[in-house]
């Protein structure tokens, strides 16, 4: 095994994958895991997961999907390493392919529109605000260091084919600016899916796909509820864990 | 009794308030009831009701809150005729005004800012677009005859205060429209609930809240589900009508 000092390694669910993981990098949480089942993935897409981390979208989204291939992007030099030893790891170079560089350069290290869909946990919380209630996950509490939710959008909105799909995991209390963001990139909002952390709760983070061009009409689908009594996952996250 | 021909009286709920509909007016639906219940009023709040049609959204604050002053702004001659004799049945010709009026007049008719709470149900879909389908509410059959989207988030910003409340029931599938166009308008999206026609199925509606001139952070409360098995209300929806 290929870890360096600090890191671990994790199973991901039942899947089967092994990813490696580092306290210090923003080790993957359940955001990542609801975003990458969220997605609408098709036969042979060309998927950018945009500040990939650890990898987790595009370990996810490779194994669900034999067909696709994904390109990650992370603009720091040793998380991407951890992920590219990740991706390794599962054997899955052939479609898999990460690499260094900011996200705000999209268009110009890929082309612009050379996916069919973009993935992206965009930083959270505007620099200086305050971080979320500790009940919320850790995810929640990153601040938008390396970028603005705007240059996120942009960039997504730069890197995804006319007629293709972005798809955003985000804050909650934050859905009036991503859809005034999106909308600005010609990015239509077509299906919304809220999560809340328990029945009866508001909503702390939000799963939205838009499409490039798309025509106006948004779905929202039924709530997902994460925890029941305690801290036990719901059936169906669990499912999604497992998918 | 004043009931004119075709026109039939109603009970609402159990509140004890009776209510003149006619089948050729939009007579109320579940979506009048939900936002009578979602909208935030205070004290001696001055409340605008844009649209009123039959007078239900006045009737059912001014019953519920005993200290508020609410207007319903009419176009259609008949129909505000129709809601003032409501009004009057129901003893609340002291705190209900009824004016027959085109609601895109609103600041020259009240003046900018003359409402602390602005509620509308504005026409759903855009003209030439098609209903939607037989299950969900009548009243989502409504076309945009008297005016657009546009001009009906215009009408709530000229008529509230700053950091006065609109709030809104709206097609769920026109969430994107609706948020860009309150915010064009300076009124912040601050409370969202989904309302759900049965667990599991997409929303149908949507009730917002916005503040004129608020900071961002949008807080989604649970979802509302109508429907029970069959065609009985949930607990929740029996308790709105109740309350």
């Amino acid at each position: 095994m290929d870890l360096r000092p600090g890191e671990r390694l994790d199973d991901l669910g039942r899947t089967g994958l092994r990813i490696i993981q580092h306290p210090g990098r923003f080790p993957f949480a359940i955001d990542a895991v609801l975003l990458a089942h969220f997605a609408t993935v098709r036969g042979r897409a060309r998927v950018l997961d945009l500040g990939t981390g650890c990898g987790v979208i595009p370990l996810l989204l490779a194994a669900r999907h034999r067909q696709v291939r994904v390109t990650g992007l992370e603009i720091q030099p040793e998380t991407a390493d951890m992920a590219r030893r990740s991706v390794a790891l599962n054997d899955l170079t052939d479609r898999i392919q990460i690499d260094c560089g900011d996200y705000r350069q999209v268009g110009k290290l890929y082309g612009y529109g050379a996916f069919d869909l973009v993935t992206m946990n965009p930083p959270y919380r505007e620099p200086g605000r305050g971080v979320v209630s500790p009940e919320e996950s850790r995810a929640v509490a990153r601040h938008e260091l390396n970028g603005s939710l705007t240059e996120a959008v942009e960039a997504m909105a730069a890197a995804v084919k006319f007629g293709g799909r972005v798809a955003v995991v985000f804050l909650a209390e934050r859905l009036a600016d991503l859809m005034t963001s999106l909308r600005e990139q010609r990015l239509e909002p077509k299906r919304l899916r809220m999560v809340h952390p328990r029945a009866g709760r508001p909503a702390n983070l939000l799963l939205l796909e838009a499409i490039k061009g798309g025509g106006p009409g948004l779905t929202t689908e039924p709530p997902l509820v994460v925890y029941e009594e305690g801290q036990r996952f719901t059936a169906e996250v669990q499912a999604i864990y497992n998918a």
